[in-house]
């Protein structure tokens, strides 16, 4: 044993570097099993400590099993306690190296410096102060219910949508809410139904529990419905008929009865991800196809395309028979969502504040796509077509003639150019290499233009 | 086709009136396909609204594909849109009767009155506007980085753990790291060696995905070590050493070097989950198991209990080798926390506000510890037993002579009394039948008499 060396200026107590110094001791064999240790009395003046402090720290080893003692015998050291090598923690990991980023067309960014921050910690604070104590515990996984309710009133008067809140089934997201369908649809391995291309991001998210993913090509309507009849049994198909992504095709009204009277026929449920459709630069928001059968059709929407994306916010609307399921589900993955975000956008749903935020970025929106179209006109000639409905953060273009393969994409990565081929979100490779997609959302009008001359740069190269 | 019928007087606008009723119509084969429909100038007239009102909603219908037309030909109903007996959305639930609670021993309840609202409100908004734009975006599966490092400060002033920022992982919560841990740990169907009992709701959280619980009985010092030999292959073992659930115990140095020398020799990981050891009424906090083997224990922490279950922050704290595979997981599921209440979290720890909160409470449940005691030794004179170590917001009681049966379970339901019986926490059923597990954090003193009162009225009944 070797006594305790004793930083009288160091912020850790004298126990704790008592209690510390005989554990590493205990643990590696330096103290062996039955060692007697000093008295508290005589070891308090061997270090020149108060006797509580070592009474302390004795204490402490006891009640962990370092130390045992019986009633007037003295205390030694616990049995059964070496440990070969205890490893450490580990070590910082390096700085990475980040190229600087000189044309950003990621996807399904909202502009993030729009949002108005000072009202939302307003709203936030509110929540805090206004929620009542039983707010602050546990509520259920079903979600905040006047956010449940200023849900389904903006479904009916952006969408025309009768939904009843006690269908509306709060999530961290839209992800978050794929994730437990998928689980809830196919808990072992079932078969599901997807657009071809769709965002690469869904595979890893439906295809976990040893799920088969079933692609169903997809045109510049969506979901090509005459192939569905070779799809064979499936539990499970995700459309995102109101834009298409990431071709941005609204799936006609004849591919929705198709589609509906499939999933009838095969006892299957449809999820539809109305990922962006607010946005939508001509005409109207395009009828979500749950109005067609809500017992059959799950809607998921999301508030990070319109609101912003750390917000973590969706919603699933659910029939009766999978609800009982939902909640078991969500509870044992994270309980519930925090209350303050959901009662912060009732309150902005409640005043309309959010209906005001989604024109003025619509529009906002709609500029920033024009001068991207008119950006690339100017850089690129006619050579070059867009696909797809005016909607949404972003916009398929094809190239004519041209090949992006993956020494393109090494090219982006090197020159600090964020433009995904369209192939990156295709489980069918080699139908869509001439096509880029390009988000704008979140891209200042002025940086638009030197965005797509960086492009061209590349592509030239 | 019947003609629209106008309600000038509904919030719905006409346009969209106009568009539901045909879409209807279509829908039940009343406009069967090809059958034209009236110009918009003759249906402005017949309806007497504006031309440009009636374009609009063809418009929609068209672009979602219930009508065709062609250049300079008629407007008729497309193909193919008859759907059967469309479903309905579902009825409102009836509202449920509830039995007025008389006696509340709930566990893992902290006192939500106590917790500082205004506080928090303000943090809350701080946290909005002293934000970033880009902390309003995606930011990654990991977690807020000030936040981290405060979690590592905290665990070093109240542990002497020595942690990196690097290796913490916030989570939504202790369930969801654990959801997460199983899929890692066991992505198909491994073995997971479970204390018996443990909480009732963690045999869901960690059987999913079909693996296999495996049982290892509990004694008053946690989980037998020695029983550990018969358990055969595992990958993930599940511990509460710091405060046994629900029994209490502190499992010993030497059940914990065993244990330690177990996992390495199967090659499982340990999953320490410290759920409520800041509340320990008679002495220091215990160390925890992570500081024998940080490359083999993930310790998981969470602060529900120590300021509010809604809150959903917790962490996990990962050895190198499991964070890639980690931020895959947390990126399908849920992508990540919102950024406010991580930000005031991190500035209430910065500040020592959350740890004068912690020493306030502990000495409140502490109170309220002692006076359940009292009241149960009032009631019942010495024919009981507290189980464990004097922590936490609840205790385990022995009742000598008691038998608490699916009966006494029904009797508790029907009279409002929320008490568990332990046996609702065994994985094999019978050997604790005389204990109940009571929590007290959550119950004001004068509450706790009443509240023992009546259990004791329900259980001579």
């Amino acid at each position: 044993m070797q006594l305790p060396s004793i930083d009288r200026a160091a912020q850790e107590p004298i126990r704790r570097q008592i209690y510390t110094q005989f554990k590493v001791q205990i643990a590696s064999g330096a103290m062996p099993a039955g060692e007697a240790l000093p008295s508290t009395r005589q070891l308090a003046g061997e270090l020149s400590v108060s006797r509580s402090t070592v009474v302390e720290a004795y204490d402490m080893l006891l009640s962990e099993g370092y130390l045992s003692s019986r009633q007037g015998a003295q205390t030694v050291v616990a049995d059964g306690l070496v440990l070969d090598a205890p490893s450490l923690p580990s070590e910082p990991d390096p700085p990475r190296k980040r190229t600087p980023v000189l044309a950003d067309f990621s996807t399904g960014r909202p502009d993030l410096e729009q949002f108005p921050r000072a009202l939302w910690g307003r709203l936030l604070a509110n929540a805090a102060l206004g929620l009542p104590p039983e707010q602050y515990g546990y509520t259920g996984p079903q979600g905040y219910a006047p956010l449940r309710q200023e849900i389904v009133a903006w479904l009916s008067r952006s969408r025309g949508l009768a939904v009843n809140a006690a269908d509306v089934f709060i999530t961290a997201g839209a992800t978050h809410a794929l994730h437990i369908l998928a689980e809830l649809l196919c808990p072992a391995g079932g078969r599901v139904l997807m657009e071809d291309p769709c965002h690469s991001g869904l595979f890893d998210i439906l295809s976990g529990s040893n799920r088969e993913i079933v692609p169903i090509s997809v045109d510049d309507h969506g979901m090509q419905a005459d192939l569905l009849g070779s799809a064979g049994q499936v539990s499970m198909i995700y459309v995102t008929p109101s834009h298409q992504f990431p071709l941005g095709g609204i799936l006609p009204a004849s591919r929705r009865a198709a589609l509906v009277r499939f999933a009838r026929e095969r006892g299957a449920f449809i999820v539809e991800d109305d990922y962006d459709s607010e946005f939508r630069y001509e005409g109207a928001p395009v009828a979500p196809l749950y109005s067609m059968d809500p017992q059959r059709v799950i809607y998921v929407g999301t508030f990070s395309k319109t609101l912003f994306p750390a917000l973590r916010i969706g919603f699933a609307i659910l029939p009766k028979c999978l609800q009982a399921r939902w909640r078991e589900l969500r509870t044992h993955y994270d309980v519930q969502n925090p209350p303050f975000e959901q009662a912060a956008l009732a309150e902005m749903l409640q005043t309309r504040r959010f209906d005001r935020h989604i024109r003025a970025m619509r529009s906002r929106y709609g500029r920033r796509r024009q001068t991207l179209l008119d950006e690339l006109t100017r850089e690129f000639g006619n050579t070059w077509v867009a696909c797809g409905d005016a909607a949404g953060l972003h916009v398929a273009i094809r190239f004519l003639g041209r090949r992006f393969d993956d020494a393109f994409q090494s090219r982006c990565r090197e020159n600090g150019v964020l433009a995904v081929p369209l192939e990156t979100h295709c489980l069918v490779k080699g139908l869509h290499e001439d096509t880029l997609v390009l988000g704008y959302g979140h891209l200042e009008p002025e940086r638009i233009g030197p965005a797509v001359r960086q492009l061209r740069l590349l592509m030239d190269a």
